[in-house]
């Protein structure tokens, strides 16, 4: 089982970018194993966050995208057929548990209740998982933590984090980078030069104003890393802002105009 | 079977700050198994109740968080395959009847009825357990007991106990502890010094007044001791009530700004 | 299959104050074998008179609380899959039919159509039960009878059942009973004198004057049963009352101070 | 297989008093293996002048209670494990059509549609059953007929059958009785005198006007059997008729007034 | 498998009245085997029409009535188990693709999504099956063709073909035939006298005009072979077309005075 | 496993002809593995386009036609049963991921969440595909890319695509192509004249402007080479695009008279 576990561990580091104190406060607040909540839109850095404070840590991480047709079997494991009859197999949760890895459950909100439900025991004092189809009471690995991610500009009322849930999480805010960090970052990520990185943060700038008023969301900075990617690779700069920045997210014509003025006013 | 049992057995006391006569009625109550009812919000210490009598009464305890996928086969057991066809696999449930443990079923109301009705022989004078898939009749274990949790300012019209559930059990209600006994829980589990233990309580009263004006559940004891554990980590004050507190439970600026003033008002 | 069916068997007279004619028509309704459905609310002595015919008529009784997530096959059977292949196990319906017992569906509106459809077939004069999964059609035992419960007060429209279920069967009505039979029946199965009895009794007429101005059931006979065995066990009356009549049906607070005065009346 | 279809034979003529041309239209449909739809409330003998044509037409009778959880498997046949691996089992519709039966879908409409549908190709002049899972297309045996019942009083905008499969059937249309044939009917079965059974009747007619106001469904010919069958054993006739017309139909206090002034009217 | 296609073949010229162009029409499109859509009332002829056209082209036609629980699985096929493991069964999209037959949907529209999308990658230039659960492409055989019918006057909003599905389908209208085709159709199937026939018709024009006036379809000339075929087995015309005609369609009294008054025009 | 991955080579050129830069972007975009969505209305060429590109980058090519019905299985894989128990079967996104192919998910709106959640880790940097059933964490292939459709005519509120997962590809926009390119389209594709060719594209012409109009979509470029494919085979013009353009799409009487209209003035 060791071999499961080994290939969830992060040999080099991945590349993150702080923007305050995140990384001291994870620190502490891994240093006491309590469960965290890492908040803030969709692209923003979230599970890069995540993975270099994995690095940092030395411990695996195993990531499950949580989604409304999982069920609880999909984290904590279920029962398969071989030769000598039925073998239980863990899920992700539970070998998280058992060998002493960071879970992160990322947009845990999608999940059916069962799901959250069935981490409640692993974030109190018992820190403990019930197989119940086993029957087997699994203590948790001293280095286990369970982290999830929310997108609060998401939730709808049919679909949130019971209360009960939300509390027994420490939380940390996450939200696109400033404006100097995030040109580092897409400069660094794809290659193009600061100058260019400086505009397509510019047109994000702008295009963040968007939301609520016709777009869902901001351009993520996930996506500035794609439009600069396109560029380094000779597609011309204008073309690029619409096949990664605007046809993505809109097909609103007024959107769409108010995307490529923005982006006009930059690679005009 | 016996190694079943006796991993729900719980060797060390568990810290319980008893707040009123529960401790003798549950006594009582457990003298003539009747079947009890621990009412009160999320995190105001009903499971660590349970388990303190548990310890005391030195019965093991078993304890089944509830949720809406949860399947009444998911409480009494299933058929599992093996080499020699299918053999059954008690659930924790039947477990709990058979050899005469505690069971106690976390949030009820969010399972499914049929889990909810299964448990019903077992709280009248029958105390039997139909196993309908073996065709066996479980008569319970004299020290059985089933005992569960309910929080009265969670459930909907849509999602409630009916009251032949109800009706089959004794009720005992918890609140948050009075402040001068929660500021004495919160310090002993982190070990923050009282006056700061003292602050967090303070904090937690007045965002408590906040619950129906804004938030949905008041802060709760165990959020404190989280809070606590940050300070004791060396992490300063403000920002530790700000990750374990404000941040959790809630994204609404104006929310966000009157937990940021109470806080300020202990620790500015 | 003879063990099967006599774990179903009632050896002990069970305590049944009778409170009409309901036995000898019930005695009737057994020679012609006549489907019947005892209509009541929750805890007034539906499921101790059945238990009393059988133990009377000298036939085993199996019980089944209804559900909704019970399908036809928990009451008819299902194949099991041992050493050789598949196994038929009949399924609780099956093995009263096949043995002659009487079989006790209590709440059965509770249960899917597919439930109370399949009972049909053993209602008319036909009295057979098709196992469309095997093929077979079995014969019902002469001895065999079916009885189902029914709170008239609990039906919503979206859940009763069908005009043709009900058309199969009599039925006889039953109430909370008079206060002098309730108070003896209190008092022998606590053992509390009949004048610690009789208040309760008492309460629970006040309490059951509430029903429909803000609780949905008034207090069962059972619930005063569980309120006399905490007094008999040494809790303050008034404290037993709170735990066992008003806690587990009402966190409304004006509900809370209207029985608090009731019990107040008789046990200030 | 010869075993399978012969336990569905009707050894002995059933009781069937004719009310009309029913017996000669059904044995011109027969005669072209017409599909038939029998029509009518609840209790007025559908079933039993099934079996009767069956009878008389010496065929083998496979009667099935549809459910809303009915599936198309449980009418075409499924597959089981054995030793060798998976083994087909017809179902009843397969049944019937391989052996040349009358196959009755009582309630048919509260099948799901695929159960309706699956029945289309056994409809028209190909009379053939596709058994998809086999790859089998099982012709139907020349002996074979289809056959329904549907209640129209009983049918919502939502559960009705599709026009395309009502218009594969040719329609009888059912009533109650004639008072005259019902006192008969009632009387026969019963065992008590035409003058008893003549004043159940006359009831009955009363309250089958209440129908549409205040109750769902008249009182059926069979609830006036079960009256009879309890007054045959000595209960009260103004009890037996409180047991078997009034009490399972109703609990509204008006309606109860209305049979009971009508009961008292007879056998005041 | 040759044994698998071959009961799919039609040995016998089924009776087939053309109306206009339809059979050239489909000749063109099946010599570039562009998928078909019938469209047309129930009971109109589709079925008969792609009966008659397989069999003049000398293709098997396998034909699949959808319903609304059919699963892709059901078209395509499953996993058996058997001695050696699971082994694959084909369903009937799969041996018509595989074989190079017509594949006749009926109902399509009554499928689930699933089952319309499956049919996709056979109704472009691709041609294929992919069976994803094997892992193979199946290359349709070059006689593969796909036809469905469609039922315009039935369609709700809920329940369509989406465009992308129709617009992979070229499409023929059928209607009910003109009065001395269905006629000629009538006396061919039953063999009564043409001048029944022509009443028979004439009764159904009358029918037809209350479509949607009470009605929601006519009656179709399936209808009319049934009463036909009464007549000819010596049932009254009158009570044949109420048993035939009426009866099955509708329960409203208006109507059925309607109709009877139709019907007493011609044979009164 | 060579095998498997052999027969989604594309061995001979599609015809494809690009309307603009298309071609140009999509190497850029596969240079660097950008996950890629071409979006634009049904019947435009958008999987001609994803075919054209397999082959000129020669890279296998895995399309699946996505549905409601969909589940994260039909993707990823599942276990199957043999002799020795279970075996893993790689789904057609894990046999893309694994063997280097471009992964095309075909309107994959129409897929359960599960689905489009399942395919997030394979879109951001880590370029992984975890099989939670097996505990394997697939690395993606160097020469995988993913790439999907979208219809932005097409989405309701309640079904689209999550910002979460928009985000995370870049776009082309397809639309019909310019005149004279389609009618340059159509003559190739079914070997009419030119002249005849253009008359079908002026046809379609006007009818794209009764979009939003009465028709749900206009008629696509797929839908012309139909009627063109039935002239080819002697089929008159005003006939064939009844039967393929007219037919297939509306049944409403103004909309029919519209596009005969448009028929008429061209085949007039």
């Amino acid at each position: 089982m060791k071999d499961v576990i080994s290939q969830y561990r992060i040999d080099k580091e991945p590349y993150y970018r702080a923007v305050s104190d995140e990384i001291a406060v994870y620190d502490a607040a891994y240093s006491v194993r309590m469960p965290m909540m890492l908040k803030g839109p969709t692209g923003c850095g979230k599970t890069r966050f995540i993975e270099y404070m994995a690095w940092k840590l030395q411990k695996p991480l195993i990531t499950v995208a949580c989604n409304e047709d999982m069920t609880a079997s999909d984290l904590v494991g279920r029962f398969l057929l071989d030769a000598n009859g039925t073998r239980w197999q863990d899920g992700p949760l539970t070998i998280a548990a058992r060998f002493g890895a960071i879970c992160y459950l990322d947009e845990v909100v999608e999940a059916r209740q069962d799901t959250t439900v069935v981490i409640h025991p692993l974030t109190d004092n018992r820190r403990v998982l019930p197989l119940e189809k086993t029957g087997e009471l699994v203590s948790a690995h001293p280095d286990f933590q369970l982290v999830i991610s929310y997108n609060p500009g998401y939730q709808s009322v049919m679909k949130d984090l019971k209360q009960s849930t939300k509390q027994r999480f420490g939380a940390l805010d996450f939200k696109y980078p400033e404006p100097a960090i995030e040109e580092e970052i897409v400069s660094h990520e794809t290659g193009v030069p600061r100058e260019i990185a400086g505009k397509l943060v510019s047109i994000a700038k702008m295009a963040r104003n968007l939301k609520g008023h016709g777009l869902d969301e901001g351009i993520s900075t996930r996506m500035l890393i794609y439009a600069g990617n396109l560029i380094a690779n000779n597609v011309e700069a204008k073309r690029a802002c619409r096949v990664a920045l605007a046809a993505p997210i809109t097909d609103d014509p007024d959107m769409r105009d108010a995307l490529d003025a923005a982006v006009t006013t930059f690679f005009g």
